[in-house]
C-alpha cells in the first residue's frame, strides 16, 4: 500500500510499513539462540539485470549473521561476518569491487560499533586490504583491552598508510590492489574518466572562468547515474544484527564514490555517520542500530545515523523514520545548498516483551526493522534465527518521483521467541 | 567565586560565571564593525614557566581575529586568522612545533565550520602543510562553488597524502617537515620514546601476555603528563568568532596526541566533535560556536562541540555548559570505560539585544562566552572589537581535584554595542 505526501520542499512518497512480515509469529520451534540481521549492498541504482546478484549477495550476508547467531555469537561478531560477505562481493562497492578514485586507487571506509559497550572502530581511505572491516573491528577490540605502553590511548580511527601499517602489523594479511580492482569496476573507471574529461572539455569552451564546476544537472552522473553505465558507483553496504540478549551491532563499508579525490573520506568513516549501535539503558527504552547508503557528504553533514537512532526511541519507529528522514536529511538545513540529497538508511530497534517480566527463562524480543531511501533504490535483504532463509528486496521509488527529493519508507517487525518456545 | 559539587562517581569543582566580565558596557566609542573572538592554546597541563608564552600567542591570536573584523570581514575570515597565529607559535600543539607521532612525524588534523552556510571543511593526517587549517578553509571554500566536473561532489574531509596533494594543487605551498618540527618537540620525542620502552621493558618483565597494556596509572603520562617534561604533548588550539552580522564560525588545530600511531585521526578532524558553529534560526533562538581540546579519543565519542551547542539553546548558558560536561562527558555512558575523561571547551552564543526591535540600525550584540575543562588546566584569550587588547587567562583545576573526573568552569558576557552607539 503506499501513498503520496506532498511535503514542504519535495514530494514524499511513502510506501506503508508493512506489519505483517515475513518473519512474524514464526516461534514453534526450539533453537539454540536467537537473533535478527538485516543487509544493505547501498543506496543508489541496482539495475533489473543486476538485481538477482545483489540479491544474492545480501542473502549469503544473511545466512552467515545467522549462522554465528544461531552457535550463540554475539551481535558484534555476526554483523562482522555478515559484512566480510558483502565486501567479498565483486558487486558491491565495498572491498573488492569497489570504486576506482581518481587516480585508479582503491581507497576504503568502513565502521562498526557495538551498541552494548558502545565502543566503535573505524578505518579511512586504506589500501591493499582485502576486509576493511576486519581492520576495523580489530581497532575496536584493541581499544577494549586499555591504554598502550606508558599510557598512550589506543587510537580509535586510523587512516591512509598508517592504517594500513596497523592492519599488517596486527597480522591482518594484505592484499594487491590489482586482486580487489574488478573486470567491471576497471571498466567503469575508464568510462568516467572520458565522461569527466569530455564534461571538462566542454565547461572549458562554454565557460572558462567556472572550469570546474558542473554546468548541467541536478543529480552527477558519476555519482547516481541512471542504467547500466554507473552501476559501479553503488555506495556502501552495512549490516545491523540483534542478538539473543538483545544486543545491537551496527557496520558499514564503503570503496566511496567513483572517481573520488585521493584521501577523501566519507560517512562510513566518521563517527556517528555511517553506523550506529546503542543497547537500551534508563530513559532509552529501544535498543536500536542503523546503517547507512548514499552520498558520503550528505550522510556525514547530516549524522544520519545517530539522527536516526535517537529517533528510534518515540513511540511510532515508521513516523519517527518517515519525520527523520523528511526533517533531518531531505529538509536538513545543513543541505540546505544542495539540489539532491542521496542516500539511505537500514534500522531496527527492539525491546523485551512478554508478559511474565520475572521469569527466568529468556523474554521474547521484539524486532521492528526498517529501510527507507531517496535514491532510485535500496536492496536490502533480512532473516531472523527461526528463519530456514534470507528474504531480499529491492525496494525502489514510485515512477515520477525525483531522487534526491523522495523518498520510500518499509519495513516489518518480527517476534523471536524464547529459548523455551 | 568556587563552590564544589559532589557529582555522582566524581568530583565537580565549579567556578562561578562571572558576569561582570571586562569588556561588558564598553559600547561608548564607534567602530565601523563590531565583533567578539575567544581562542585557546590547548586544555592539558600549562606550567607556570612556559605561561607568558600561551597567553602571549592566544594575544596575538585574538588581535589577528579582530583586525579583520574591525575591518568588516565576517567570522569565517577572522576565525582562519586567529587560527594560523595559534599554528605558526612553536608552543602551541598545532601546526608549527606539533607532536611528533611513533614514527617521528607530524601529523595534522583540523577542521571549520561556518555558522552561516553551516558548510564544513576538514582535513586528517596531514604532512607538510604548515597551516592545515588554511586546506580545512580552502576545502569548505570550493565544496560552496559547487559540483565538479561531471558533476562529482566536491570532497568535505581529505586525509593524508590525497589531503597534501589536493592542498597543493590549490596552490598551498609544502612545507619541509623539518620546519615544523621544534627543538622542543624533537626532545620532547626522545624523553617520550624512552619512556615507552622502558614502560614496555617493565610491562614485559612483570606480565609477559599483557605486554599491550599499560599496567599502572590513571592518567597518561605521555598524554597530559604533569611538569615542565610533557608540555608538549598538549593538545589542540581553536577559535570561535562572531561578526558584525550575528554570524558565528569556529575552527580547530590539532598536532594529535604525542607518540600516536602515524595515520590516527582525532577529534580536530572529527564532524561534530572538534569544532560547531550553527547561527540562530526557526526553534534555534541563539547563534552557538564551539571548539574543544584535550583527548581526541573522548572528544570525538561524545561529539562534545555538537553537543555543547546544542545544550546553549536554553537559557542559562553557564548551567546549560556545566550539565553539559558533567553529563555528556565526564559521566558519558560512551566512555564508560574509561578511567578519566579528559578535555576542554570554549563556547560562545549570542543573541540581537535592544529594544527597537524594528529599528533599521543595527542592533546589538550580546554574546556569552564561557570555557570548562577536565584537564589541569585550559589556556585561553579574549576580545572584542571595543577592547583595546585581548585578555588572556589560564584557568585551573582547584588544588586537590582530580583531573579527568573534576571541571572547572568560567566565563564572561559582552555587548557589542550598534554602529551608531
Amino acid at each position: 500500500m503506499e501513498e503520496v505526501l506532498n511535503l514542504t520542499g519535495c514530494t514524499g512518497t511513502v510506501s506503508q510499513l508493512n506489519y505483517s512480515g515475513s518473519t512474524q509469529n514464526i516461534s514453534s520451534r526450539v533453537y539454540n539462540a536467537v537473533g535478527f540481521v538485516l543487509v544493505h549492498a547501498g543506496a543508489g541504482y541496482h539495475s533489473e539485470s543486476k538485481a538477482k546478484e545483489y540479491k544474492h549477495v545480501c542473502k549469503r550476508a544473511c545466512q552467515k549473521a545467522v549462522d554465528r547467531l544461531r552457535a550463540g555469537a554475539m551481535a558484534l561478531e555476526a554483523v562482522t561476518a555478515a559484512l566480510i560477505e558483502l565486501e567479498d562481493s565483486p558487486f558491491t562497492n565495498a572491498g573488492t569491487g569497489s570504486n576506482l578514485n581518481l587516480c585508479g586507487d582503491i581507497e576504503c571506509d568502513a565502521s562498526i560499533m557495538d551498541g552494548k559497550t558502545l565502543d566503535y572502530g573505524a578505518v579511512g581511505a586504506l589500501t591493499g586490504i582485502k576486509n576493511p572491516i576486519l581492520v576495523a573491528r580489530r581497532l575496536l577490540n584493541e581499544a577494549q583491552k586499555g591504554k598502550l605502553s606508558a599510557g598512550r590511548i589506543p587510537p580509535c580511527v586510523l587512516v591512509g598508510i598508517g592504517a594500513q601499517q596497523w592492519a599488517l602489523s596486527h597480522d591482518i594479511p594484505p592484499c594487491p590492489p590489482e586482486k580487489m580492482a574488478t573486470k567491471f569496476s576497471l571498466s567503469a573507471y575508464r568510462r568516467n574518466k572520458r565522461k569527466m574529461e569530455q564534461a571538462e572539455k566542454m565547461d572549458t569552451m562554454c565557460n572558462p572562468s567556472k572550469r570546474r564546476r558542473q554546468s548541467s544537472g541536478t543529480v552527477s552522473e558519476i555519482m547516481v547515474g541512471h542504467g547500466e553505465h554507473m552501476s559501479a558507483s553503488l555506495d556502501t553496504v552495512g549490516a545491523i544484527v540483534v542478538d539473543q540478549e538483545g544486543n545491537v551491532a551496527a557496520a558499514v563499508s564503503s570503496g566511496g564514490l567513483a572517481m573520488k579525490h585521493p584521501g577523501r573520506v566519507g560517512q562510513a568513516a566518521h563517527y556517528g555517520c555511517g553506523c550506529w549501535a546503542e543497547n537500551a539503558r534508563d530513559a532509552r527504552p529501544y535498543s536500536a542500530a542503523v546503517s547507512t547508503s548514499g552520498c558520503g557528504e550528505h550522510l556525514m553533514r547530516t549524522m544520519l545515523a545517530r539522527e536516526c537512532s535517537t529517533a528510534m526511541q518515540t513511540e511510532d519507529a515508521h513516523q519517527a523514520l518517515l519525520e527523520a528522514m523528511q526533517n533531518q536529511f531531505i529538509g536538513s538545513p545543513f543541505l540546505a545548498s544542495e539540489d539532491g540529497v542521496l542516500g539511505g538508511v537500514i534500522v531496527l530497534r527492539c525491546c523485551r516483551c512478554g508478559e511474565d517480566q520475572t521469569s527466568d527463562n529468556f523474554q521474547a524480543l521484539l524486532v521492528e526493522f526498517l529501510w527507507s531511501h531517496t535514491t532510485e533504490s535500496m536492496c536490502v535483504g533480512y532473516m531472523s534465527t527461526h528463519d530456514s532463509k534470507a528474504r531480499t528486496h529491492i525496494s525502489r521509488l514510485p515512477p515520477g518521483a525525483v531522487a534526491g527529493q523522495s523518498l520510500a519508507i518499509e519495513g516489518g517487525v518480527c517476534r523471536l521467541g524464547n529459548k523455551n518456545d
